[in-house]
């Protein structure tokens, strides 16, 4: 399934994309999508519902971000071993897991907004992991089976803040809409090897990012079970698991995104994002 | 107001506490204390409702975290200048921001779960603000008009792990149950001077910290501020605004938990709260 939500920030209904492509209306079924929604059990009383039954979405509605309530948006910094290598920092031994406030989230396709007084806006195609059921000290072996699927997060971030010290990076990366996300929650029954999914990211038409989840550092697996080693994983938590190589900050001379740039997102089975840099945060 | 929420964990009711330290049930008037009813809107409405007129609740129910949704736990790290001190670290130029795991939260009275395997759980009584209107950009004089209230928030940590690297912090200060908050939500009419307030923290019945707000080295109204500037804070959100000095690891000898401790924490004018240490998260 492609679990998505349409409609004005703030007054999504919950949705999903039927065999052609169109959006069907869940909110005769469901409040949102999120929480026990996201569960094994949520996920398949979803599934049991012929999309043909549910009404359709006509026009082209905006699009938000997939997941009602976020209540722990992580990153994952430095997991892949190519970018690694670009930003000439060691690869790490255990993952570097940072916080994304949940009031970044935005809809795949929204305007990002630049913050005044600030030049070093990047950005990174990432792979979204989706919780379903909760996950505490749990295994490896176990970890996909608290997965309910995949997303495409954009980790945008503001370099100059970044660099600073303790905390820094929380701030960097927790600016209203620095978190596009979307466009829908892919189930994980349609992602057979969430490790050999292409990304891309273009700027302005021009790709920027290249890369491929089979050369993370520390896969999804592993990182849903090291997380769950300090701290409980609840349905509808995304861990933004980490860019390839690319980004604005890594490459020579370096680049940073400006006042009307074009960002274009996309990870292979997971859809596709554009956003637009406007200044006025 | 206080406001709080009763019942077994994960089904708490919200109510409120009347003139006669009884708790009243609010659930047949609103779903939750969280989100809209924390604004100035939503806390007018329950001011406007006679406490008489509500059921009183029979019995000694289990008290929960006074806050259903949190969608940001923030915590400030060395903001007291007699704190800074005893940890031998400079006082910091702006206030450290970190994050600790919503589902660390738990009631004032529950049992800390020490993780298997880490031996330097240490205590931290601090006052929780907890925010009503959102707030992003504002100024200082602003600031406290988005404040809903205040609670005691014990930012439990784990100390081996608090001292490693980046991203270190939020792990140290995110296991289950290392979030006690509570016992209720006072709201800000009731506390005209949030720097003004005593706190204390004892380890079975040995007095352990002793400050005083009027200590911080950034108050209330410019953390708000602060944080506003980089991310919108939402009603519910919650800021651990710091620890007075007597932290286990800042005393000589240090000290850290052991199995079977009792804290007991109080903050003028909002309560008090009592946690046993229990092997076994």
């Amino acid at each position: 399934m492609k679990l998505l939500r349409f409609g004005e920030k703030g007054a999504e209904k919950p949705g999903l994309l039927d065999a052609e492509g169109a959006i069907r209306d869940l909110s005769g079924k469901i409040d949102d999508i999120a929480g026990d929604v996201l569960t094994t059990q949520g996920l398949k009383k979803l599934a049991e519902i012929d999309p043909n039954t549910l009404p359709k979405v006509e026009g082209e509605p905006r699009i938000g971000a997939p997941i009602g309530l976020v209540q722990k948006f992580l990153g994952i910094g430095l997991n892949y071993s190519d970018h690694a290598a670009e930003t000439g920092l060691p690869v790490p031994e255990e993952p570097i897991v940072f916080v994304k406030a949940s009031s970044c989230i935005c809809g795949p396709n929204d305007n990002v907004l630049m913050p005044d007084g600030y030049e070093r806006m990047d950005w990174e195609v990432e792979l979204g992991v989706v919780i379903g059921d909760p996950a505490k000290r749990i295994s490896e072996a176990e970890a996909l089976d608290h997965v309910a699927g995949y997303t495409i997060c954009n980790d945008v971030s503001e370099r100059r803040l970044q660099v600073g010290g303790p905390g820094e990076w929380f701030k960097a990366k927790s600016y209203d809409t620095f978190g596009p996300m979307g466009p829908w929650v892919v189930t994980k029954d349609e992602i057979p090897d969430p490790q050999a999914l292409n990304l891309t990211l273009d700027v302005n038409g021009e790709r920027m990012q290249t890369g491929s989840t089979s050369t993370m550092i520390f896969n999804v697996a592993q990182l849903v079970a090291y997380i769950s080693r300090f701290m409980t994983l609840m349905p509808g938590d995304v861990i933004s698991t980490g860019t390839p190589p690319g980004v604005g900050m890594g490459r020579k001379p370096r680049i940073f995104l400006k006042d009307g740039d074009v960002m274009h997102l996309a990870v292979e089975g997971l859809g596709e994002q554009t956003q637009k840099l406007v200044r006025g945060n």
